[in-house]
């Protein structure tokens, strides 16, 4: 095992995720963290005519780019920084604004399908998928919505039914196959938390140990003769 | 916190829970480990018509005996062995036997319903609940009890439809809803067990270095005056 080690933590809308992802980068503060949350990685919509970007479905697996994600994951692997995209909700388009975000030794990548795409998971090492019940989730994303967003019930009604619940059960649970790992109760369950942060120290430690060749392996000089 | 750690690993038959605990026990080797499987405490039935005893429901949870259990905790966490019994299955009673388990710094507590018990739940200081899918289960219960136990497949089929599956659904299944963390894919997710592994060390070092003082809380001598 090499550093950078990558993270995968995926979960339905309002699970908790950016909450488990937030706690983890906290505990690890004392190494270098670099956070890719994969919503910054929507498709550039701009060469489609404005009436039809609003039709276009951003909770299908289709609304993201994720080969530029995974380009940025090989980048920070290879040691070099990347601009993070920022995107603009309003136009669905990437702003001319960018995020730089420094190669790290631990690479967070969160977001509800990123154990779906299997170019992205193939560069995991560690998959976590983040569970919460239905009701609960979707409580939490009226609040949010509302409160932080400016909606209204109606209309955070009307794109659940539409598109984030049907492809919240065609995609993102589904992707739940794939993970190392759940935890339950989403943000709330330090235990599980606690646990991960244990296990990914380990990891570093061990990882780290080997790179500065504490733990060399003799290279032979080829064959003898 | 402090020593011994209780750990309880739940899951349905053929989970792959006796696995994980395997495992976690292996790579633990170098600390004190004492393994209580729940179902070495079913309850004694000698005081029952033995054609009665057949009737018993032995995947309910009235089937165990989790007082004597929880007792068996309590003693090892106040530094005194216990002797834990060994069912006699063609009996249904304790037999004279019993396995003397010392105390240790970490205890694996294994069973279908070891999350389901409340008083039992209460003595965890973690816990995991190992999942499968219901066809891997069936299957691998059934290569199982007939290869290892000489049973047939009809009475395989029989016990599951009778009350394998329906205790799964009514108390096995809803247990998991107390679970720190879930482990996917059963006794072969080594991600998964690598990572409670780790996080294990670092709690019963954080334990072992409060225990002996090493992060010593100074006592106040009492009030002043």
């Amino acid at each position: 095992m090499s550093l950078p080690l990558v993270v995968g933590i995926a979960g339905g809308t309002a699970s908790g995720k950016t909450t488990v992802a937030r706690k983890i980068h906290e505990a690890l503060s004392n190494r270098r963290v670099a956070y890719l949350d994969m919503d910054a990685y929507y498709k550039d919509l701009r060469d489609m005519p404005f009436e039809q970007r609003k039709q276009v479905n951003f909770d299908h697996p289709d609304a993201f780019d994720s080969p530029f994600l995974v380009s940025h994951i090989h980048a920070l692997r290879d040691g070099e920084p990347v601009h993070k995209p920022v995107y603009d909700y309003t136009q669905c388009v990437r702003s001319a604004q960018t995020v730089t975000v420094d190669p790290a030794d631990i690479i967070l990548v969160e977001g509800i399908l990123v154990l779906h795409d299997e170019l992205l998971r193939a560069e995991l090492d560690l998959k976590i998928f983040v569970e919460a019940d239905d009701d609960e989730r979707i409580l939490r994303r009226i609040t949010r919505d509302i409160k932080e967003r400016g909606r209204s019930f109606d209309h955070v009604t009307r794109q659940y039914f539409e598109t984030v619940r049907p492809m919240h059960r065609a995609f993102v649970e589904p992707s739940k196959r794939h993970a190392d790992i759940i935890v339950p109760h989403g943000g709330n369950n330090d235990v599980a938390i606690d646990m991960l942060v244990g296990a990914l120290r380990a990891r570093l430690a061990r990882a780290g140990r080997a790179m500065t060749g504490e733990f060399k392996i003799p290279v032979s000089e080829g064959p003898v003769g």
